[in-house]
């Protein structure tokens, strides 16, 4: 945790970079800072996944109507002011990255962050210690 | 939101035709009512996305047994009753289109409604104004 | 339900045998038990999805760091001691599984589990009764 899925129809695929996407949203996720102004988001555990769908349909059918869906998960503890600072960052990102699309066919864009209803957490993996603040 | 995400085990791939799920989902979808008539699911909003898995396994291994998982997550703030309406339209849908797989394979359907649990929501693309009601 | 979904940085795709760690993960979902010694998850309702992503970022960008998110939905109505018996018995065999890779390569391992906070639940396949219990 903290982790970014994207999940969008496949007509865009070639009409914007999704990697650069990818990369644009976890390093702003970097630089969303916590009510003391530290990093709320672990360097060693972010990370940014995107998925076009195999198969879709969208709306009545009466137009090539395109989606793309981000989704953060984030542990729980954080206040709805983080919740917010992150939020609006990662749109904000967003926007910018999509607005030639936005300005050239129809798309509906939805980022929503969730708090992990998670009952069990566990972390195995190698990548924090090669992050480790001084 | 609101979005149905079909989750399933590659093998039926060439078995059923998932493209018309998605769109005989997505115009179930457009049907449900709440409890004063009105439209539930917005139609520039509506988009159902299917994805195969790369890899699987399922039940103990001892036969060919496929999975679709289908989950609708929607908004807050519907009562009981809609969810309801919603589950057992879309059921009806899912399930005479895999009539035919039900009654040649095994194969395991399950169908979700979650209510978001989002605390963040950003919406940020260009196509409900392209179905704004009059 | 229960399904276990994975997604992970498709560096990996070709370094680890991911339908293997599949098959593993379904085997160890079948040996849990409650407190009273019954099977946790229905033989015929298990079920491992596994999906590499198209397109990824993750930490900083400065290194080739993989990562792994593997995320168990399962019902509610379980006690805490099943959600803790449930984890650690699935991180044992992924840890076991990722091991070499642990050895050699940089990699984020998060397993997670969830209750399901669905308002609706549907079944309606043909697996369970394939695995009635006599």
């Amino acid at each position: 945790m903290p982790h970014l899925v994207i999940l969008y129809t496949p007509q865009i695929e070639h009409q914007t970079d999704m990697s650069a996407l990818c990369r644009r949203l976890a390093d702003t996720m970097l630089t969303v800072k916590d009510d003391a102004g530290a990093q709320v988001f672990p360097t060693g555990g972010t990370r940014v996944l995107a998925y076009p769908a195999a198969h879709h349909a969208t709306t009545d059918g009466s137009g090539d109507h395109a989606f793309c869906y981000l989704n953060l998960r984030m542990g729980r503890g954080r206040s709805a002011a983080v919740h917010q600072r992150a939020g609006e960052a990662l749109v904000a990102t967003a926007r910018e990255h999509f607005a030639p699309l936005l300005a050239s066919r129809p798309i509906g864009l939805t980022l929503q962050i969730d708090k992990g209803p998670e009952v069990f957490d566990g972390k195995f993996g190698n990548l924090h210690p090669l992050f480790a603040r001084p």
